[in-house]
């Protein structure tokens, strides 16, 4: 060698490319000549300008035929690491806008550091995600996909995954669905954005959600040209009589377990609610997030089954599965198929075959229920832990909506406590949301915190509450002092 | 069995399931019961509120233990198949919303039945699709994700892609990219969408568009609350003095290869384009949508290289790989990162990290490239010989934009003869589309059919210009006639 490790533009000789070819590898003898030189060019260890030895020198020296080293060439240069020129060797060439520094360093593009114990709400569990199961299914999908299946198909979706959709939300939430109602989108923010695009369209200005309801929900209906108005809600779940005077011409509800406070709307909210869209023409868009993660009550069906054509039913695979698949779908009112289906196609055209082929299948073969079936044991588990450990370490203190879900509610006094909660949370290295986080204007709410565990193991949960109730006795020793004050 | 095909609801005997165990094969004992009562159930053979054998008696019949048949009953409970009730036993559901077609049924879902030649232009050759080294990518993606990775992780997109994208532009297209300035959405169609949507948050009310351009951009403008403006297109490109006069903040423009003229943006042009926004504060939006299919000359590198923080620069994997895939990216402006990410963040929330890592890993390993290398043979083969069909079957007709991309224009006189050049062509079993079903108001360039050469195996070119040429010669009859009598 003696060229030392960053060499400065020259011919290269054939030993300066420390290329060695190895015949028992799985890989041909021309992608490891192709692979090695790739990584020299790209490490910076041969330099731009540089020229290679022939096609014909390097065989000879690595005993391989010159067609294997043309070919590897040929590669490089299609790739854009070779420039070929006629009658010279070819060279390295000069990179645009190659990257300066290694790909996994730390920098503004980071995700913050992830905290000792995560607690925050809406998170599931990622690390009993199926990878073989959905695996298996991409394969199927990929391998059994139709040509056509592989191009430009458009809205709706695919036609056997909305039958599925169709087959599964009737069974398992309640919904009338007929595959020609369904429409697959991106997930539930990507279904709400569109539906709030289409009715914002059609002249809607002003669409009621439930105080508190997720904060990043209120920011679609904004960036969707819409008002988001807060309504109230009790232990009853939204309270609808409140809709006529909000002036509202469609509502964001999500019966069957309110985020973030965990409660059910009752069945006369429920009456009251589809009385109040078939007499005014107010659309409700239900949003299922959840549903199916409850342990101790019986399943509430979907609020779509009762009025189809009232109501726009919103779901998604991104707490049942993973928010990695970027499936969701909508099961909509007969007016709103068509103009849905527009804006999915002058907004993002059409979505992945191979995902939808994939989720079909794995529908098919019961993966979901599967998977569900496994995952409800493991959170009923995890929440029972949750809920002794805080009973523990932080007694008389109120919790709520413990029935269903991934979170439950710990009571506080104010909003104030609750911002000095999150902050001795953090500073013990918890994180952690509270229920004002997500209060649209007007909230007067109990005030309280979110304490998720769906992305925190079992065993983390005792050592997880016991930071937390650290945070919290300097908190509640506040108020003690503050009412003795007082 | 004696109980003919479908059952009337009772209590069925261990016989009337109709289920055999087969001890050899792949699948374990519990999977063979469930999937066969499954199909019964969803075939109808086994109809709603039958009941079925206990346990006890379906073990000892099939010669299985008890725990088998409990828990593939409880599976199909979980899916919603079965009722299981306290001391009874379990029976069949009724299944809200089921299905009533079959699957796979023509109806209005149905696409339109395929043409018997597909001279479309836009599509990619979809056979050639490297399904194999997809999915060791997909699975590459999904065995090496980190949980968080599955989970929420917002835009911009995954660094480990952005990372490889930077490095990919910047040495195949020239693009000056780095990846904090990449944002990766779901294609072509959705960067414009996000584009245009946070331009017209920015008061841009009118976006440029070389006239003709693809319909659906048109459309994905107009969605966003913009109106397109139509710029003519010479054999130069865009006609930028025109820009000025227009009123435009934004244009959209494909410099290295127009669609549907298929000219290449002038050296002059360019820089005319540049100038024209660095005095203006414009925007350029370059749609590099197919640029590294070229045949007969140099690769052009893309505009934004020239002039990076002037230049929203768009690209996908629809035209080099699949629609299907759905991922595309922009490289940004310094100023119109944070707004893409918001944009993106309040309307799809993120997109998916398996597909993301996957097409990292396809990048790095020169996936992308190979298959460029080989498609880009296969088109020149395909473009040859439609050029020489298309001469020896319509002598004398004029053909452009044969250098690159995938179709060739065939000159007409007017948009009429287009119309029905269209029309009997559809006749003779080809789909094909003209240059006018891409103009803006104000088109007054030349007429002519998009002949596209992606979608159409190389053997059955001949044959489709055969037919093609037969629908021709009526319409150019037609012109005879109408010149004879003029």
């Amino acid at each position: 060698m003696g060229q030392g490790d960053a060499m400065s533009p020259h011919s290269l000789q054939v030993r300066d490319l420390l290329i060695t070819v190895d015949r028992g590898m799985r890989y041909g003898i021309q992608r490891q000549v192709e692979t090695q030189l790739r990584n020299a060019i790209r490490t910076g260890r041969l330099t731009a300008g540089s020229d290679l030895p022939s096609t014909r020198a390097l065989a000879e020296d690595l005993l391989v035929s010159r067609g294997v080293v043309v070919r590897a060439y040929a590669q490089l240069a299609a790739e854009g690491y070779l420039e070929v020129r006629q009658g010279a060797n070819p060279s390295v060439r000069r990179i645009r806008g190659e990257i300066k520094r290694p790909p996994r360093a730390p920098g503004p593009l980071e995700l913050v550091p992830k905290p000792r114990y995560d607690l925050r709400p809406h998170q599931p569990d990622l690390g009993s995600f199926p990878r073989q199961a959905w695996l298996r299914s991409l394969r199927h999908g990929l391998q059994t996909a139709a040509n056509s299946e592989l191009g430009y198909i458009g809205p709706p979706g695919v036609e056997q995954l909305r039958v599925e959709l169709a087959r599964y939300l009737g069974r398992a939430r309640g919904v009338a669905a007929d595959p020609e109602r369904v429409v697959v989108t991106l997930g539930s923010t990507h279904t709400l954005s569109l539906i709030a695009r289409v009715v914002s369209r059609g002249g809607v200005t002003r669409i009621a959600f439930e105080n508190p309801s997720h904060w990043l929900l209120h920011n679609v209906a904004t960036s969707a040209g819409t008002t988001p108005i807060g309504i109230p809600v009790d232990e009853d779940g939204l309270q609808v009589d409140e809709l006529p005077a909000a002036g509202v011409a469609a509502v964001l509800t999500s019966p069957a377990h309110q985020f973030p406070t965990g409660v059910a709307l009752s069945a006369d909210r429920r009456a009251a609610l589809t009385q109040w869209a078939r007499a005014s023409g107010g659309l409700i868009i239900e949003d299922d997030y959840d549903a199916e993660f409850r342990y101790d009550r019986a399943p509430i069906g979907a609020l779509q089954g009762l009025s189809p054509e009232q109501v726009a039913y919103i779901g998604s695979t991104s707490k049942t599965l993973s928010p990695a698949i970027r499936l969701g779908w909508a099961v909509l009112p007969a007016d709103l198929v068509t103009p849905m289906r527009d804006e999915l196609l002058t907004s993002v055209l059409q979505l992945s075959g191979i995902d939808q082929l994939a989720l079909a299948d794995f529908l098919r073969r019961g993966e979901l229920d599967r998977h569900m079936r496994r995952m409800r044991t493991v959170y009923r588990h995890r929440r029972n832990t949750l809920v002794e450990a805080l009973h523990r370490e932080l007694p008389g203190s109120a919790l709520s909506g413990v029935a269903a879900g991934l979170h439950v509610v710990l009571e506080l006094a104010s909003s104030d406590e609750e911002l000095d909660a999150c902050a001795a949370a953090e500073g013990q290295g918890v994180a952690i949301q509270s229920l004002s986080q997500h209060a649209l204007p007007g909230y007067d709410g109990q005030p309280g915190l979110l304490i998720g565990y769906g992305a925190i193991s079992e065993p983390a949960i005792p050592l997880a509450v016991k930071q937390l109730a650290a945070a919290l006795r300097t908190v509640l020793r506040a108020r003690a002092t503050r009412s003795a004050r007082a």
